[in-house]
């Protein structure tokens, strides 16, 4: 088992990754400090995981709660579910919630710590390698609205992160792939080293070998620790984390959320930004190339859904977080491996992006 | 005017109280950094103050939200009107909120300011006796679920608070008595000065005596501030503010929202707290005669509803923030002006209470 810290003065918490991880009591009960715990998970893992977790908790009064799987259900409504089990079992300001599952479970099961009796502890169990690279670590919790991806939120800490890589041998191949375009994210953003690496290991992942995916989730969760403990909220570099990511959100919401897995729109996304990239002056050919060459060989849609018009894009980013007075700013890359801070960007040549770069 | 701030670190932000802030454009736009402003307001206030606060905001791009009037309208539901006109009108992480009206309006607009975007700036611009002297400071927002009140909600501060103390000459009869009610309790948890100077005063406090008023709300803010700057997220001394509200959470709760003003519920449940502290051998009777008299003369009930039995009373109890593991807990009284920290309390003593103190 290998620990990293992610280091935020008193609400720093660690990152516990290993094989086997699920089954070593010892991991939760030394982060849970009365005796109610509610675990939250979904449909599809809860009979793959949920019985072997509550296993590890006997001595607790536990409840669970099984959500329906998908983004969609990633919203108030659902939330609220949680609330109504967390009262009818008059569960108290000390009582642990554990996120079971993956980037919807961890987001929305988070937000509902945040906010229940204005903070519960609770832990993230993630499930899919985009939730054990990604989506776990950091505080980033949430809900979505109808009109925009992640709108509703909270910054709030979990008390661990417990990665058990033996639960990525349940996965489906479209899940495992969506995980690999956030890891091939942390290359383009601040570790042009991990890009050439991912570039030389990209079958293996895919044939998923436990050493090259362990090194992939160590070398993302590393590079997510640095730049989440620089920056919490997100008043600065924490926003290179969202390359690829207001495209990324436009076609999540405009599709309907669900229908398109967020590391798919992520890698679609990113393919955008590194041609508007490109459009800037800031990236060569055969960087955009190597780009969108890696995306596809991870088995990632790569062109935007032609569903979507230009003019659609550009109305579901308008609201995108990092704007400011309703400007769209995106991040983008000066090369791989260094990302841009939040930048303006000239409507038309982003219309010549959106309009260009389609299959 | 005067001005308190409210110590919190890089959270500090000042109160001010005086005649006629809200005309004062300088106090709102030193505030405000972008261009975006949401006014959040509710139906009985719009046509009083609206257009006031709206000719401080020339020059900005503003919008409104006029929320239904009333406590059983603090819920997830009308929380998500709020985000529903922040992303119609693309509203940014920059974007300013201004909570302009009584309790409510104040604890569910920054409770939206603080989940939009996870986290926007807010101004709170309390309308009602008790909303300056209470809820407006220290940061506690949120809503009520129908199982319990205040149950989802985060610690979130405001930019400032701006209590002008004109707008009371429009608050009706019964709203400045459920301020008086959170005014009683400053004297009763921490100031046995104040809570003699009151018993002096209160007659020219129910008159709109100007200047009693502008003492007792002072009093209040100085020591709400000097409490949440010793204990922002409620791990100790903070929960004394809570004296009465275990009790009147449960009125309020049991009866239906909006039934009895939030102060009214206080000072039945501020009562049952001092009769249960006189059961512990803590307070003499003379000390809850006075304790009653006071109430009684501010003209708020001092008697639970006979509606609610002492068995609703326990159960609706038993989901209070305080309650660890189930166990219900209290603030109680050692003396007038010295209260405990929230105290585990035999049910049978409880229930004693709860049969006995009736109308």
């Amino acid at each position: 088992m290998n620990t990293f810290q992610v280091a935020l003065g008193n609400r720093s918490y660690p990152i516990y990754i290993g094989c086997g991880l699920l089954d070593q009591a010892e991991l939760y009960t030394r982060h849970i400090k009365a005796k109610q715990v509610l675990v939250v998970t979904d449909e599809k893992i809860a009979p793959l995981y949920l019985d072997r977790v509550l296993a590890q908790l006997k001595g607790y009064k536990t409840t669970q709660v099984i959500l329906p799987d998908g983004e969609q259900h990633k919203s108030l409504d659902v939330l609220n579910q949680i609330f109504d089990d967390l009262l009818a079992n008059k569960f108290g300001r000390s009582a642990t919630l554990i996120a079971l599952g993956g980037g919807v479970i961890g987001d929305i099961s988070g937000f509902a710590a945040a906010c229940y009796q204005r903070g519960i502890p609770f832990i993230q169990i993630p499930t899919t390698l985009l939730a054990q690279v990604d989506s776990s670590v950091g505080g980033k919790t949430g809900v979505n609205h109808p009109l925009g991806k992640n709108m509703i939120g909270a910054f709030y800490q979990p008390q661990c992160v417990i990665a058990d890589t033996n639960v990525l041998d349940t996965l489906e191949d479209r899940q495992l792939s969506a995980g690999l375009a956030e890891i091939i994210k942390y290359g383009l953003i601040r570790d042009a080293e991990f890009f050439s690496w991912l570039e030389a290991n990209i079958d293996a992942l895919l044939a998923r070998d436990k050493q090259a995916l362990a090194f992939a989730i160590e070398r993302s969760c590393v590079n997510k620790a640095e730049v989440v403990a620089e920056d919490e909220t997100e008043s600065g570099i924490r926003a290179t984390l969202n390359l690829g990511h207001t495209f990324g959100h436009a076609i999540e919401t405009g599709m309907g959320y669900g229908e398109y897995l967020h590391g798919e729109a992520v890698a679609i996304g990113t393919c955008q930004a590194a041609d508007l990239s490109r459009r800037k002056g800031w990236l060569k050919d055969s960087d955009v190339e190597r780009i969108v060459a890696l995306f596809k060989r991870a088995k990632l849609p790569v062109y935007p859904p032609n569903a979507l018009s230009p003019e659609q894009f550009l109305e579901l980013m308008s609201v995108d977080k990092k704007n400011v007075d309703g400007e769209v700013r995106l991040i983008l890359l000066k090369a791989i491996g260094l990302a841009t801070l939040p930048v303006g960007v000239d409507e038309s040549l982003l219309h010549t992006t959106l309009a260009f770069y389609r299959s």
